[in-house]
């Protein structure tokens, strides 16, 4: 798959654009600028100013270009990344009532509801008890609607998958809280509630896999969380949706029942159809998206990189593929190790481009089977009336210029 | 190990200082602050002013507070992290003769020497090669060299073992790049020079493993390396010293022997007990330190969690054991998932102190076997003449007052 035989034959006939081709030759680094004295060491690494990266706040689908103050999320240049990990400055955010900068000292922590005994708990506390450090995907439902109903052809992958992110986060397993609170047994559902002044709150259905799995964290990347990430402390859920990984948590109570939040039964509901709504949608699909090339960039002619990520709620990427003519045939990308069940996995292949208009797409499997719809199948079934969990194949067309643009399929 | 009964227990007694006792009981949230509008959302996520956290820029072992022109390291605060990732602006620093910030549009890598063709490759061009992704800790070869002849009991772990960090890294592995030259068959060593001013340049041997791992990286943490960090390219080299792991590589030359450049016969050799000088120990040891509690802090007696970090650059971590008792009596931790090769694991284990003096200790085993040794068994095979490979076992002595203190055993 990762040809040298098909690299080098690209380079040496000279049809590839960006490669060595034409440059090798003299045992010299004449061509290499010299050497001056740098910059004195420092306290905090900064990116180099050659280097511009940034997340792109914007008030909803198709509204970009807003005053901060009407942003209600902001999004990442996936285009922009390699690897797999999110910088914590560049992990998308989204809020509803903008981002509180709490003071840890203060904060607390209330756990109650059908429990043996009701806690509060500081920041302090928690960082005293066992942790978990994973590194997952957190992804808004939200991510991919500027699809759902029509293509604009100047979008970049940043604008239609921007709303997922990959971290390691650090904190204390929910199974170890709920042993501390003793949970009754006829206890089903979690009220999660978050600190902001939106008091974002959802119920937690308590299944063995969130049981296992969730945590509440104080640690983002090795650092403590930063304020758009919930500072001092969050719900993590890998693998459900964005919503329920709660911001800023100061409650976590217990039940029998879903506690029919606003959140629950109006924002966060997916209109079908037939015009009912459904409720508790909760896991991610599987989904991957091509990240280069992607909206907006311009490729060449001959040699060139297919990659992107993919990840699924449901547990580690199996197999990617890809296709560079339209959905008719399939290749089967290279996965890069560790493939971590419930984050993003890099994917990539060669392709040599006749220079001809195509198409380009990639289509993920989990390992549970799950298998990424195309578009026709996936709105067959979903209808457009719904905003979230959009999860088709992401196509790209390619003129004959070598220009990308944004296509429904 | 990770005893819930345990920690319910010293909470229950009431001899823990930091958790939860006494402040169980209300179901209400009247001592959480109130909530109000957060600030708009941005283009980075930025710390919490609540969060201090940076690098401390140094001159050497014991010249902590120095001019920054004079800097030649900044290390890690290992004592503010969590998880097992270094944020990529405090991941450590060392370098010769300053940072300089390249233009990547303008750097170039030759490759060259004992090969079928010599190459001038652009950035562009390495992002087009297939890439891998690897979390591997790199170590300065001076890291604990604070503690190498005596024990200054003000040193923090930042202090004591801050030049090792741990970053995701993506780039083009080595094994491409040879087989791209064609690498002669007699050519078992090679040159790797950095386009810093220091011109650092070191040999190294094309062993099976190191033709498997290595790699040129472009990407730290999901993004372009920064400058402190070898931006726009460095060598890694996964489980050899930091200086092999040449930063704003320029050149890549193949031979038959080692060039012996001063970095190798002068700066980076091992000075013994007999006063030879031992050159080319290149790979780094199995090591651990606990960062919590660790040197400054100061506990209280009951219940407390004691945690750290551990890594091998003979590949993954097996086991770590902790003692309370000043390496009397050892209890085995926890190692957090996932434990990755040649990259650094958390390991932690709880403890319920008497509130008598005692000294804490740690002591890693990876799995080839290697046992970290205790500073006694250390001394006497190394001597105290060498400034570099300092592994010892790291012990901090806790007095009546709960302060703690760096030791030498």
């Amino acid at each position: 798959m990762l040809s040298r035989r098909k690299f080098l034959s690209a380079t040496s006939t000279g049809i590839a654009g960006s490669v060595v081709a034409g440059r090798a030759a003299a045992d010299t680094l004449a061509e290499v600028p010299p050497r001056e004295l740098g910059t004195n060491l420092s306290g905090h690494s900064d990116r180099s100013k050659y280097v511009q990266i940034s997340r792109i706040p914007e008030a909803g689908p198709g509204k970009r270009n807003v005053d901060p103050s009407d942003a209600i999320n902001s999004k990442t240049p996936l285009d922009k990344l390699v690897g797999t990990l999110t910088p914590s400055d560049l992990h998308y955010e989204r809020s509803h009532a903008g981002v509180p900068d709490l003071d840890p000292a203060k904060h607390r922590l209330l756990i109650h509801g059908m429990t043996q005994k009701q806690l509060v708990l500081t920041v302090g506390d928690l960082k005293t008890m066992p942790s978990v450090s994973r590194t997952v995907f957190i992804e808004c439902t939200g991510n991919g609607w500027e699809n759902w109903k029509k293509a604009d052809e100047n979008l970049t992958v940043q604008n239609t998958h921007g709303l997922v992110s990959t971290n390691e986060w650090t904190g204390v397993p929910l199974k170890f809280l709920v042993d501390l609170v003793g949970k009754d047994r006829g206890s089903t559902w979690m009220l999660a509630e978050g600190g902001d002044a939106a008091g974002v709150a959802r119920s937690i259905p308590l299944t063995d896999e969130i049981m296992d799995e969730a945590f509440v964290a104080y640690g983002q990347n090795g650092e403590p969380l930063r304020p758009a990430h919930g500072f001092p402390i969050r719900l993590v859920m890998p693998g459900f949706e964005g919503n329920l990984n709660i911001k800023w948590l100061r409650r976590l109570k217990f039940g029998d029942q879903p506690w029919m939040t606003r959140w629950e039964t109006a924002r966060y509901t997916q209109l079908l159809a037939n015009g009912n709504a459904r409720q508790f949608q909760l896991r991610m699909e599987t989904n991957s998206v091509i990240t280069s090339p992607s909206g907006t960039m311009q490729i060449e002619p001959g040699y060139n990189r297919v990659t992107g990520l993919a990840w699924s709620g449901h547990g580690k990427i199996e197999k990617v593929e890809i296709s560079t003519d339209g959905a008719k045939t399939w290749k089967q990308a290279q996965l890069n190790a560790p493939l971590l069940p419930k984050a993003q996995t890099r994917f990539q292949i060669d392709w040599m481009w006749d220079g001809k208009p195509t198409k380009i797409v990639s289509r993920s499997t989990d390992e549970k089977g799950n298998v990424q719809p195309d578009r026709k199948s996936f709105i067959d079934q979903t209808g457009t009336n719904a905003l979230f969990h959009y999860s088709a194949q992401q196509t790209w067309s390619i003129d004959a210029g070598g220009r990308v643009r944004n296509v429904l399929a």
